[in-house]
């Protein structure tokens, strides 16, 4: 049994005394000791090596009273998988140097056995819980097969990924294929972390805000659906998809335990637009921990007021960026846990 | 008096046979006359000679029937007048050497003589309304406060303009002198262009759906508000607010005669944000036009069916690509004015 399951608790809807608090990248470049780690190895090595993945996993818990840790990985292993040689380059990011563009490079990628392909995944997963050793429940992680689908065709960050929605417009039938494929190998992937011992599963959209309501439902939506469905029987299952605020009601029907918000969400809108029934998460506006601890606690606290301490879970509204003050993330973390009503 | 006069009409909430159509950057890199003129005089020099930046802003109203004619010209040429040293750098976009970062800077920045400064701009408007001959309306513009900002302070373009928000959070006091200063120079700049003879000004939040609600309504949009009270007594506002969707209830309230909306939001949302009694504009996406004309006529059917054709203006949700086929532009453009109900 996990000893500190505030987390589940807020998942499974349950009345807490505070809300639990995590933050997205929080083994991250914000940590000294991250940055540290960076020095000596390559962004995929630290993913690929247990022992590595897992002593980053517990950078920011041996620092900070969070009450979940997520697996440090990436999205864009699973496509590592499939056969697509991803690379992270310095002051770049994600590169593919040959870049989906149509339907006979889909046809060659594969749909691989997970235990084959990303067994450093599991293995680090296995490690990591040994040293978590039932303190917090660890997540784990996938990117939305639209969102692998951008980097897939792309080849490479972007602003609008207009060169990924081109290619869904004017070749939907490879689209489909492609996002199926990226679809049945994630839903293996995830399940088979489950069986290793993750508490929860997030599913990582960060590019549906791309799309128009009906494009999102066509190439987003209807993918993540089918990974809620498989993964549900198992665990909890937690989906984000920044600018995807018009969603949030269809989503609330998926059978999802809880949905992130960014912070353009407001509480109210996010109640309004996903109902009462529903854990959300989310959603301080990560530049904003650039202000000070002090106007940092007052935000948290205004935060959880208006969302409301039960079936809600205190994060921020995307990643934490690489250049706040570890002490303002710190602000951030303590002013949820000392939260009182 | 103008001959065609559907835009007015429309801005003015009349009935109409079928709503007007203009798209936004329609005299851009998608027309081979102007990627040819590209080729001759640099982006500013188009800008600042009135005879280019006429011609340029009636390339697109010489092949298509459009509705409405917008000046060729940029948001930076008013922090440009302020002594802010924008260039356009190939590849990059725009450039601003030495980036705002304190008050010492704002402080240097100029409220400017619109005259002394932007005369040109006028000038241009003068020889477009010569050759426009009043067949269609011309629309001036001129880019938020906030968004001017944002390209003050971050230098170039941006993911998610993160220094432009740390300067905000982290000096209050600094960047609202400096909205005020961009807004000041921004009512003179857009009063002059009205006695100049255009029908209508459209203001450009391209940045402020990188905000939260609270932070948009302190940052961005209460120096909106200010230039719309200024302008609303001379001439039509209309406000694109990028990403802005969840101030639409608010803008609704402003006096705006119109509000531009990005293809995220449906235009069931966008009626359900904004009400029933302002004219609405948008909102296909882009990257949609890479479509077959068979599918951007039908698409565009059903855009003008759920806007429904009154208080209605049909437009892009964002800017044209510049890969855009002249074809596609065509056919979108063609299925408003066919539009029959």
């Amino acid at each position: 049994m996990i000893k500190n399951d505030l987390y589940l608790k807020a998942l499974r809807g349950e009345t807490v005394e505070r809300p639990p608090v995590w933050m997205m990248r929080q083994a991250g470049r914000f940590l000294p000791e991250f940055r540290a780690m960076r020095d000596r190895y390559d962004f995929f090595t630290r993913c690929r090596r247990p022992e590595l993945a897992s002593e980053i996993t517990l950078m920011p818990i041996r620092r900070f009273p969070l009450d979940a840790a997520i697996l440090f990985s990436d999205i864009l292993v699973v496509p590592q998988a499939m056969g697509l040689d991803f690379e992270m380059r310095e002051g770049v990011g994600p590169w593919l140097e040959n870049p989906v563009s149509n339907m006979a490079d889909v046809e060659k990628v594969e749909v691989p056995n997970v235990d084959d392909t990303l067994g450093y995944v599991f293995d680090a997963i296995e490690l990591t819980l040994q040293k978590l050793d039932n303190e917090i429940p660890l997540i784990g992680f996938a990117g939305s097969p639209w969102t692998i689908l951008c980097y897939c065709v792309e080849g490479k960050g972007s602003k609008n990924f207009d060169v990924a929605k081109t290619f869904c417009f004017t070749q939907p039938e490879a689209a489909h294929l492609l996002l199926q494929k990226i679809t049945d190998t994630t839903i293996a992937y995830l399940k088979r972390k489950v069986e290793k011992g993750v508490s929860a599963v997030q599913v990582f959209d960060s590019w549906g805000g791309m799309l128009s309501p009906e494009d999102y439902q066509e190439f987003s939506w209807q993918y993540i659906q089918q990974i809620v469905d498989a993964l549900k029987p198992l665990t909890h299952v937690v989906v984000f998809g920044k600018g995807c605020w018009f969603a949030l009601d269809e989503m609330s029907k998926s059978g999802a335990s809880a949905l992130g918000v960014d912070w353009t969400v407001s509480p109210e809108n996010a109640r309004k637009l996903a109902g009462n029934e529903i854990t959300l998460q989310g959603n301080f506006d990560p530049s904003r921990l650039h202000s000070t601890p002090e106007t940092i606690r007052k935000m948290v606290d205004d935060m959880i007021r208006r969302f409301g301490k039960d079936r809600y879970i205190a994060n921020l509204g995307h990643g934490i960026l690489p250049n706040i003050p570890v002490e303002n993330a710190e602000a951030f973390i303590r002013a949820v846990v000392d939260w009182k009503e």
